[in-house]
This record gives structure tokens, C-alpha cells and sequence, in this order.
């Protein structure tokens, strides 16, 4: 038997690939597909079929791409009307040389979403593998929220019977592969460990280990960010997707031929690190380092307009369109050519944004002075320790809560260790805030350096 | 939490680097061991611990090895005068990270074998993860048979009290990290599906099935090979091995330095693919494609000669090199530079070896042309078909035994598909034996193409 | 200044990149044409100009794909109905950064012939390189045979005066860049070396040695051979060839679809080495080693069948595929998936063909067996020296002349090392020739090995 | 004939691989010379010999290195006491497969000196290639100021000698391959342009085109920065420098032992670029931006000390250690593991150093600001255009001519485009300069801008 799981990193999404006797099989692909294609090839493998577990709402699915690419039949649970693909029967079988995978009907975190048990036939009927897709993580389970509030608690309903009637019942040795990892927006408290089982979950993971009752509680009290790029997800992965194909890498501008598609209204994203922004940026530009496009460029960016990219270096730019493309962003126009130097020997004005230590903002608080430290963190990470006086907004939300920033005074901007804040400095930036820091290390360096963390909650 | 698995082919053997919050262990490593260094530092990991299931038997350790190369501390079972390392005490426990690994006794295959139990204290108390070295396999458990048959009743005894006493109370849900997957001479049936946990193990498992008294029985009456070089290992591992360091690659030699390093008594290894070995090839040399480099080159190399080596392709080098030396065979002397068209185009002689279809094969038969079909599988695989009138010798034993095989009328050698066979065709040749053919496909076409196939056992 | 060469092998086709400032041009691109752009890109230069020295007639001109990839411009010489890119005019000029470069006319080859001479600004007007095309070779001249012998004299009159008059006079010290190099079908004698000057040719070419009238009287009586799949370059690079664009790579194929393939009439091309190819192969194959595809597939294969591979190994298919392109060979429709192991695995025929070593031969030719030695070499090198009973027949006519081979009793084929023996002894085969050797080694083993070798000629 | 050009970024160094019938000669290897072996290997090469053009004084040289490695004997010129290697005699010859070297004694830039002529024996006797180390560069001749002014006429005198007498007249078609290409420390004005012939040069270069009388006088006048590395080069050079042999990669240590080393004297160099460490840096350390670091790590790095270093990326940490051991720092003691942001998220305290655009630069010195503009760049660049009020200090002489910076008032540092300004930079805070702006394009950026420019000399 052969199986791999791959991992798009950022996403923190799990595809698998699963093979016996020449024939293979993925689940959830992701639409740079040569993946599967490649290690199919390589361990002599053909790929039949794919199967999804859901409609994803994070990512544009692979599946159509992957058809197109391999001829391979596209499978879905029940319940919405998919322009591709067919639809599965609860307890449909097919056979993979050896392995038997067993189709699963298990609503709750939609209503369609599926589970496939996988039985190697070669050693026996256990069930040796489940991909639960987002019903089940490690030490989380998937959300119901997705569907609105007035949908939570009878998804949340179906969810429990989904994972305690079905799930759960496969036996404690089953190996889980869940559809997502530690870091998805999918689920709050998802485990960075990708190995467990059922046996493990059904001991450990705390959601489990609730009532019924408890359990609907928890989650229709459950807050989690819903970024709006999965509207356009929803609607992709129900359609079908556009197709990639063989798209050409997007050029290397010179730094006039960037400004004039700037002046044309592209959106420029800078993937570089905050202390490399705080160096030297374009004005205008989105602070969005280059691990945290599949989380946030999702907040900021729309469908409409053309992106163009800042990058560390070249040899990221496929990294960096890679990842904008699994969120559906295909018209990216072009690269700044020679980088940020290109940009400012060039004579093109560069834009202040200091960084400012934790220990220089220490000294500004101690002295009283003027400053607005705004914590862009998420709620539940704000109410588990921040800087006495900081305002809290999401950073997914700050565009939309100006308001709540005064621009008189400075604002300095930190989260956990200084990421989110650039992207949060770039957007007070481009709405004209006339003073912005960025808090390098932000909250891990201000608890490294001994300062002291409130925990009084709003 | 950071898991790879780390394979090396041939061997099927399973090592793992485990890894938390800047730690990490590696459990049994290779002696080619700059995976581990590579695999830790791209993830930001520095290995302190390194753990070995047992004195291994099948290849060189690595430990002592990756011991210098990162300075972290070896640790074994107790009971055998090791000559470096750390010797554990049962339950003995460690903290990587968030993870917390007991070392748990669990004589059997060996007296000293070893046991790891990891938990991982972010989630709970439950076991996720069992490295269990050759005590419990997917489908199979650790061979007995090593210490000598008057010890295998004893140690087998052992093995069923570790497995059932103290390796599956570990729980269910665990997953299992065995020392080998399918292919390894250290367990004749272990499933080529790497994935398990110990209740599919539990559940399906053959030998996990049986009473004591059955267990027992199975284990006594057991049959399997035990290659000549396995008394070298366990010296190796035993007193620790002859550092690898950093060692020039073998040097191509052309056909004229080559011929002299024939001379000078260095024996050659002809890596290719059987076809291409009867298409030409060296008098003398033994034929061993290379992926049966790891499971047969320890049945005919001794470790006093020099080896050489011919390549399909240069770029093959490095893989027949260390699978060599993993077997603690240092001495390669080179390799035939130019391949073996350099060999002829030099005027060199090359020795015939006819290529035999099956159709060819039966034709014979069928004509009762005086031939000698010579069987090289094992004793198990000829039980369960083989043609009528063959006789069966195990290619490992073929060198030893070559009184069994007439010398007066040619032979056709087989297998399962033509490559044990080509290696015992060479041993043939440069036995002297005038007439021998490579039965191409073997036993696999000869089914294929609807020949008849005997089960008769003698 | 920014220049590589790019050579694509068997083919000895030279292609050129040359940048200054940001912006490049390319003379000569091949059909693949990604190397181009990612060198381009790699050194951050934009390529804004292709230019072709002639209508190659050896491959398919990749300017058209080059223009679609980076929208750059195409130039050819003046004469023939291009049905694609723009007319130079003699002594055209064009700048890429400091560099500039010059147009020339240079007629010979072909009609429309152009000579491009490169001058560096920045340090002087000295031309520094000259792109010959076909007109100057290392150590020898350009073909003028290929508008047919009618025109030979006419062409060979202006290569002399192009040459003379117009390339030798840029200056001894121009480095010299030409369209092929050793081993092409371009030029019979063109040297190994890459590297020369206009001085040096001057100084030791041998056909600039000769008076006119000498050298009128060589080019006239030269006989070079003139592969069949030429006409179909001329048309596709005259016309424009078809778009490669993003090609999925062609499948591998089981055994059983491998022969519903041959049996819809595609046709194999074994592209292993002679040895392999005895050892066991497809009845119906043609023997073309991979470094032979580009000179000899467009001798057997039309482009109305499609093209099944059988490789060494699976990670050589995209070479061989980009081979077979280059030649405009676009219909590989798979490989053997598995190799030649997995066919005859399958129970599936395969085909005899005994390698015979240079001293097996010897030994028949003394002992007077009923033989005929074949020899598949040019009638140049075989005037060099060659067998005393010989029969020549140049392996690209070979399947036209089957007549001048007797079937009744063995064939022998041998050529310089074995390689185009292989492909003459695969056509023999094909042609239901009941007995064939490959002389592994041929003659260079043969010169080896001390036997005789006459240079008596015909 | 076999024909590679080894480069050596930053150094500009060149070094040659020659090959010719399964032979090889390396001219002037560096250190880490594995390269050479490998592009042997790959072409079926064997590296007999090594030349050495003179006892390099900006590298380490690699021949006792590669002697090591693969056995080939190292030659050099007459009139040293080297203690490796066997001395040339003036005219001695060596052939190489097909190919004749022979070397020409030709002192000047040293007294050792040799150039190498290359015949291709297969072609004819003109000299295809000349060696000429350090006496003849594309549009440039060698230094002679090394030995100190008081030999510089002499040895320009011999230089001029060498080249024209014995140089030159090897052909205006010889091929040059020089020791240097454009960038190098040794020689002011060499060309961008790799590819030139002794025609070319004889015709352009602009220093052949003076009378002995000029020449002597130019050279005499001219004025190159010597870095003080060069005395240990020279050293190690005629010794044979310490064997690297196989070196583990320095380690990646945390913030903390990062620090712990700093504290036991190791010096920080910040390979990053000169806007990334503006955004945040560790005090103390030298700023020198990766591709800087042949160039300049010479200047300011003596050899007692260990060397940490600040990486942009892991990935780039042996381009790093190859660029300080090609220099003979071999005590590189590690890495900042997790980079800059380890540092600061762990609370350590990082340093201000303001980016300062042109723009604003102008704007400070418009209003008069108190400023010192600080021009780090060459006397030579200087003179070419420099802003009216900059005082000039080159980078390489900062550290030692500090007094002619006031402390009192801020410093803009300023170079071409911003790197070496970085260094000047952090040579200032190191210092102890309370204020220090680096201003990010410089130059470049200034001229683009439109801004005056001086070209008044002092």
C-alpha cells in the first residue's frame, strides 16, 4: 500500500494520496495538482478517482483540475447541486487493488461533507485509515458556524452524531487524516501533531469529551474568523473552478513598469518579512509575509483587481502565486523586478514605517506618551495576556474599524511577533495614518523581556 | 509535534526522527546519517537523543555515527556489554519538547530489545505513537530464531509475554513504528503497508491471533534465512562500527584499471537488471540488481576483498555505495567507468548468458530437452507453485550447495521475476558451469502466460 | 554583458543568449524553449528579439514558441515566403543594451542565409562575436548539397564568397559562434571543440585552406547524407511550426495497453543501449539508443503513426520526448510503464537477439561459417577501415536496401561501437530476418582486440 | 575537447577545466573545489594535472585542496619558494588527450607568473586558448603595485614585456580566459564581458593601446585598494593553505548562545541587505550584504576571531561559509537560527539604524540641516560624481580613519546604491555614532532623482 500525505503549508490543508496494486486515489486535492500526478508517476501509480470530503470553503479545489489532468472521476456527498463530479450513495464502496475505501455520509460541518473509511483487504476488515475531512481534527473538531448562526446548532447536532455514531464506531485503531492541520482557520485549537487515531482522539480531544449538551453549547458559542474570500470559495468548489492549465509565470517588472500598472490599480502585496518592510516599502503596499498569504491575503484582497507582488527574492515568486492562486487569485500581473533596491535606486520614493522594540515601547508607555497601542491579535489570543492600555482589532477586521484607531496621536501595532502587525501597520498606512510603528516581536518578546501582560477581559 | 519516517530501501528499514519545540530524537538511525542532520536543521531542530531498539543484525547502526556528527548521547536496553552508549532502565522516561518518551523493556526478538512509548503532554496522557523496534511488525512479529534454536523457545516466550503484556495494554489508539516494513528478511510476512496502530494490530494481525501454545509453536517451527554477513552486524553493533566519516566516492576506473583490480583478487558486483546482464557482462562477476544490493550482497560478499562495480548508469553510484556500506562493506574499490561499453569497446571478452522466455522454457519441456529448471526462491515461495520438474534451491544457500546441481547439461535458473535468478545464474557461471540460462519474468509470466504450476511440496 | 550558449545534444545544435541591461535577445532557439526564458529571467533580462540565422532543416525552429512565451520579435533573412516574423535587411543594426549587433548576408547554405556580428559598446568597435549559422563550422563549412546537386555549385560559389568576403573580414580576433557543433548531420568534419575565432579557422579550418576553385570542386563532390524528416523542417520552418504549448506528458502504459497500441499501429522505439536491447526486447521495435534519437529517428519514423518508448528508465522519458519534439515528432502516445521487465513479467513475447562479442566473430570468420558481416556505418568511415568481407549499407538506407542482404543465412551487424548496429540490426528484424547478431564493441573493439582491418575500397 | 569556465561570484574569479580523450587540467582552482571533481566526473574526465597562472593574493588557492582530492600534481612559475607543488620551466609542455598546454613564463603582475597556450592538436597549431591569470583582462592588464611602489615600475616594465612580446604574439585569434572578470580587486576597469580574444584586446583594450612610456607611467600612477587579507593569502599561497577537508556546516544557535559567543569575542557579520537591516539588527554587528562579502569581509575581518553570522534565510548559510573560507575564515562558530526574528522575539535588544530615501536626504540638506554626508565609495567613483558637500572615506579605510567623521552631528553614509554604505553604516555604530542613516539607492538613486551632482575634485 502507498500513501502520502501532502501538506499546503500556510492553508495548513491535508490532501492524501493512497495507492495499491498500480491504482491510486486522492482525496481533497489541491489545484496545483502536478503533485498527485508526479508521485503517482513515480511509485508507478495511476490515479482513478477523486474524492471529496466537502464543499472546502478555504481553498479552490483541485478536483476539476486534477480530472482534466488525469482523467480521474471527481466523487461528492450528497445533498448540493455540484456543476461536476458525481454524487455518492452513504456506504458506496470502491476498490483500490488491495484497499476497499467505504464512502461515509457525516454532516455537521456542512451538510454534504463525507468521511471515507479505508479497509486493507490484504491484511483484513479493520479499518486502517478514516479521512474525516472537517469533522475531526486533532484535538479540535470542524466548525458549524460557516452556514450562519441560525444554522449552528442543527449542524452542531448532526456533527456530534456524525463523529460519536459514525465516526468514532470504526474502531479505535484507525489512523485519522483529517482534512486540516494545526494553523487552519478551519478550527480553532487544532493540534501542530498530525499523527493520531480515533482511539487517540475518543481519549484526548477535549471537544470529545463533552455532553451532547456541552457540546452544542461549545460550539454554537464558538467565535471564529470567517474571512470573506470563502464566499467566492463556496461558490468556485460548487461550480467547478476555473481551470489553471499551464499558466505563464507572472513577469518581472521594472520598477516603471510596476508604478504605471500600480497607477492602473493593481493591488501591490508585499511578502517580505516586517523588518524588511519596515526597511523600505512602496507606498500603498499590503504588509502580507509570505507564509501568511493563504491566511490573510483573503481579508484584504478582492477578485476584481490585479496583484502585483513585492518579493524577498525571486525564487519565491511561485511560492507566492502558488498560494494566491489556492485562494482563486489568478490574475497576478507581475513581480517588482530587481526587488525593493530596483525600486528605490531608481529614485522611486520609499515610504517611512518604523520599527520600534519592545523595549523602546516600554520607555514610550513609561513616559506617557502619546501612543495608541493596538493589539491586532484575534480576541481569544488578546484575552489570554495583552499590554494593559491596548485597543484589540482582528487585523482581518481593521480595514472595516478605522473608526476605532484615532489618527492623531501615533499608533503602534503589534500582535504575537510582529507579522500580523505589519499587515495591520500597511493598512493604517494606506488610510493615511501619519504615524505608525510596528512592534518587531511584538507579544512573545514583550513577555521574553519580563514586561508585564494583563489578562483583564473587555 | 515534528514525525518523519525515514525508509531505507531494500532493507525496509524504518528509522525515525521525532522532534518538539526545537528537540528532537532519532530512533535507530542509519549509518549514513546526514538525513537526520538535514531533516532536523530544515525544521529547525537539534537532535539530542539518540534510541536504539536493539543490537540490529541487518545493517550497521548508525548512532555512533550521528553520535559525532551532533554530539547527542546514544541509548540501549540492558543486559549486553555495549561498548558505547548509554544503557536505559525499563521505564526510564524523556522529555522532547512537549513530548514526553518511556523506554520499556521488551525482550523477545533480542533480550536487550527495547520498547518506546511516546505521549504527547500538549494533548493528554494517552499514548500516540509506539516504536517498537523487531518486537511487533504491521501483519507480523520479530523473529526468534537469531540466538539459535536451543534460545527460540525462551525468547519467543519473551516476545508473546512483551507483546501481549506490555506493548498492547499501550492502548488501541496508538500507532505503531515498527523497525521494518514489507521486504525485510527480519520477518517473513510483514505487510507492505507501513500504516498501522497496535488495535488493527490487535484485531488482524495472524500471529497476535494465536494462544500462547500456538504462538509458541509457530515461532519454534519458523523457517527463515539467515544471511552470513548478520554475524558481522551484531559485532559491529555490538562494540560500535568503524566511522564512515567523509569518505571520497569510489573513483571510475576504465576497463584496463578495472581488469587489474580483478586481478588483484576484488570481486565484481554487476548491478544491473538481469536482461542487461545477459546482454553482457564480465566473466566472474556476480549479478545483483541493485535493489537486492541490501537483502543479497551479504550472502556472497565476504568482508576480507575489495568489491567492484558495474553501473547501468554512473549517476547510480552513491546508492550502490551506501547500500554496501550499510552493510558495513567499505572496501569499494570502483567502479567500471564508461559502463560495460566501455568494457567491450576496449576488446575485453564478455561471457555469453542466454535470456530464456517462459514460451521458450515450456517449449523445452514440452520437447523434454535435457535441462536442469533450477529454482532459487525460498523453500515458502516453491511450496506455493512452482514448475513440475524443478528443483529448489535458495539462492543464498546456491553457492554452498552446488553439488545438487548437475553440470552436464544446461540450466535454466528462476525465480519470481529473473532477478534472484540472475544472481544465481552468475554464481553458476563463474562455478564453471558451461550452459545457463536467465529465465526473464520467472515464475510471474510463467502464471501470466497460463502455464501449469505445481504445489506439490517434497 | 550577459552570454550562454545552450546546446542541445545529438542534435550539436547550438542556440545563443546575449544580454546587456536588462534586455536580451536569443539566436536560434530550439522548440523547447522554457531554457531561454528561465536563463533570461535567472539573470534579470527581458528578451526582446530572436533572431534566426536560416530555415534550419535539422530541427524545428522554436522562434514562433519562443514569441508566443515572451512576446518577442522574429528575424530571418531575406528570399524565402515566411509565413511568420520580419524580413532583416543586410546590415540592419540592432542595440541590447551596450551591445550592438549587425545583420549580414550571408548566402550559401541556404539562400537566405544571415551572419550576425556582435559589437561591445562599452569597450570598443572590435567585432567580438560572430552567430555563423550554417555557414562557418568549427573546422569546417556549411552543406550546399541540400537544394539538391543542381544547385550545389551555385550555393558552394556564394559560401565561398560569404565566407571570404564578408564573415573572415570582421576580424581575427571575432570569437566564432556557430549553428552546430561535432556530430551533427551538418558538416562532416566539424570539430569537438567548441571554442574557436575567426583567426583560428583562418588559420586551420581546412576548407578555408583551399583556393576557389579547390573549394568549389570539395563541396561539389562532398556527400553527406540527408535524413528523410528534413523536408518536413523545411515545411514547418518556413511556415511556422505547430505550438507545443504545456504538453501533458505522455502516459505510461500497462503491457496490455501497450500492445492495443501497437496493434492500432503506433511504433515502438526501444531507446535503451544495444546490450539492453539483446537481452530482451519488443518484436517490431526499432533499436534507437537515446543519444542516437536525434540523429537517426528521422530516418524510420514518418510523422503519420504515433510513437510508443520503451526506456532504460522512467525518469528518462522527458528527455526522450523532447528529442523526438525537436524532430517534430509531437505524437509519443506513452512508454512501457514497468520497463521491459514489466512486459515480459506479463507473459508477453520477447524477441531474440544475440550480442556477439568481437572475438566470437573473429572465430566464425575463421572457422568460414555461412555469414554476412553487416555494415552499417557511413561509406566514409568504412573507406577509413572496416572487415575484409563486409557489406556497407549506411543504417539510414538500410531499410530501403534490404535487398542488398541475403536472408538465408545469419547477419552480423556492426557499426563503430554498436549503437547504429542495434538500430540495423532492429530493421533486419523487423523485416523478418531469421538470424541477427549484434556485434557489441564492432569495430572499435575489433581495432582493440588487434584483428585485421583493411581500407581497400570499393 | 571539454571546456568549462568556473566562476567564483564576488571574487570575479575565474578558474578553468580543460579536458580532452578522458583527461583533464584544472587552471588555478579555488578552495572548495569539489566542482572540479564533479564536472570531471560527469564528463568522463580524469583531472591529471593542476596549473596555477601565480601565487593568488585575493583567495585561497585550491590546488593542495584538489591535489588531495583526486591526485593530480600542481605546477606553478619559477622564482619562489613554494612548498607544494613542482616549479615550471619557461616553454615546458604537457599534453591532455588531443590537446598541448604550454607554459609561458611571463612575469609582471608577479614575478612567478604564468600564462598558458592551449593548441588543439586534432585542428592544427594555432593557440585556441591563452591562460593569462593576472597579466592580461578583457579591457584591462594586471596590477603591479603589490609588491609596494618601489617594484611597481619594474613590474610594469615586465608586464609590459609579458604581453607584448610573449602574449600577443600567440595570435590575434587565442581565445582569452583571464583570471578575473569584471568586479574584481584586481583590476580597476576589467569588463563586464567574459568572452574576448588577444584581437580583440590588441584592438580595444584600452591600456594596449598605450606606448611603454605610457603604460609605465599609468601604471604607476594608478591607485587600487589592497584589503589587508591579501597578506595571508599570500602567505597560505606559498605554504599551502590548512586542508578543509570534510566540515560540518556551522551550526544554528539560538538567540541566546548567539549571544554567549558574542560575548566570548566572536564578530557578527549581517550578510542581509543594507534595507533589511535597517529594519532591525543586533549592535555590534558588521553589515556586510552577502554578495559583499568577497569583496569586503577581507577589510574588516582579522583572522583570530570566530565569526557568527546573520543569515536572510538558512538556505544561504553555505553560500556564506564557502565566501569567508574561500578567504581563509574557516572559524565560522554558527548562525542566528530562526534569524533575525529568533533575536527579537526572544527580547533581545535590536538597533536603530534609519533608511533615509534620496528624496529626504535632499530635503535635510535643502534646510540645511546639521549633517555630515559621508561618501564611502572609491576616490576614483568619487570623482566621478559625488553631492557637493559629501566628505569621501572608502568603506575599506573607515574603520581606521574615523577621526575625519565628527560624532557630534548625525551621518548619512552613502555609496553607489546602498550596500557598502551598510557597512560604513555599521562601522559607525560599532563606533559608537549616535545618529547614522543609511541612505538607501545612494547614488543611483540620487542621479535618478535628478539631483546635482559634482564632479569637483579635491
Amino acid at each position: 500500500m502507498f500513501f502520502e500525505r501532502i501538506k499546503s503549508e500556510g492553508l495548513a490543508h491535508n490532501s492524501y494520496i493512497i495507492g495499491s496494486r498500480g491504482e491510486a486515489v486522492v482525496i481533497d486535492p489541491r489545484r496545483d495538482c502536478q503533485v498527485y500526478v508526479h508521485t503517482a508517476r513515480r511509485n508507478g501509480l495511476k490515479i482513478k478517482r477523486i474524492f471529496e470530503t466537502h464543499r472546502n470553503e478555504d481553498y479552490v479545489a483541485g478536483s476539476v483540475e486534477l480530472n482534466v489532468a488525469v482523467g480521474a472521476e471527481v466523487y461528492h456527498g450528497p445533498g448540493l447541486k455540484w456543476q461536476y463530479g458525481t454524487t455518492l450513495q452513504d456506504g458506496q464502496e470502491f476498490g483500490i487493488g488491495d484497499l476497499r475505501l467505504t464512502a461515509i455520509h457525516t454532516p455537521g460541518h456542512t451538510d454534504e461533507s463525507m468521511t471515507y473509511a479505508l479497509v486493507d483487504s490484504a491484511s483484513g476488515a479493520a479499518t486502517v485509515m478514516v479521512f474525516a475531512g472537517d469533522a475531526l481534527f486533532v484535538d479540535e473538531v470542524g466548525r458549524t458556524d460557516l452556514q450562519g448562526p441560525e444554522q449552528a446548532k442543527r449542524l452542531a447536532s448532526a456533527l456530534y452524531q456524525s463523529i460519536h455514531q459514525r465516526i468514532l464506531p470504526l474502531g479505535d485503531g484507525a489512523i485519522l487524516c483529517p482534512g486540516h492541520g494545526g494553523g487552519s482557520v478551519c478550527g480553532s485549537h487544532i493540534s501542530d501533531r498530525d499523527e493520531s487515531s480515533l482511539g487517540i482522539e475518543r481519549a484526548q480531544n477535549p471537544v470529545l469529551q463533552l455532553t451532547k449538551k456541552e457540546f452544542l453549547r461549545h460550539k454554537t458559542l464558538e467565535r471564529l474568523e470567517t474571512p470573506p474570500y470563502f464566499t467566492q470559495m463556496e461558490k468556485y468548489n460548487l461550480e467547478g473552478p476555473p481551470l489553471l492549465g499551464h499558466r505563464p509565470a507572472p513577469p518581472g517588472l521594472t520598477p516603471r513598469q510596476f508604478r504605471d500598472e500600480m497607477a492602473r490599480g493593481a493591488v501591490v502585496i508585499d511578502t517580505r518579512r516586517p523588518a524588511e518592510f519596515c526597511g523600505a516599502h512602496i507606498s500603498g503596499s499590503y504588509a502580507i509575509w509570505l507564509d501568511g498569504l493563504p491566511a490573510f491575503a483573503g481579508w484584504v484582497l478582492g477578485y476584481e483587481k490585479a496583484v502585483l507582488l513585492v518579493l524577498e527574492d525571486e525564487s519565491l515568486l511561485d511560492t507566492a502565486v502558488r498560494r494566491l492562486f489556492r485562494l482563486g487569485y489568478d490574475r497576478t500581473a507581475g513581480y517588482l523586478g530587481g526587488g525593493i533596491e530596483g525600486w528605490y535606486n531608481s529614485g522611486f520614493l520609499i515610504e517611512d514605517l518604523a520599527p520600534l522594540s519592545v523595549h523602546d515601547l516600554k520607555a514610550k508607555l513609561d513616559r506617557k506618551e502619546q501612543l495608541t497601542v493596538l493589539d491586532v491579535r484575534g480576541g481569544d489570543e488578546w484575552n489570554r495576556g495583552h499590554i494593559d492600555c491596548s485597543l484589540n482589532v482582528y487585523v482581518g477586521h481593521l480595514e472595516q474599524s478605522l473608526s476605532r484607531a484615532p489618527r492623531d496621536k501615533p499608533v503602534a501595532v503589534l500582535c504575537s511577533v510582529g507579522n500580523r502587525a505589519g499587515l495591520g501597520a500597511s493598512i493604517l498606512l494606506r488610510a493615511g495614518y501619519p504615524k505608525v510603528y510596528n512592534v518587531l516581536g511584538s507579544m512573545t518578546a514583550w513577555r521574553a523581556a519580563g514586561f508585564p501582560v494583563s489578562t483583564e477581559t473587555t
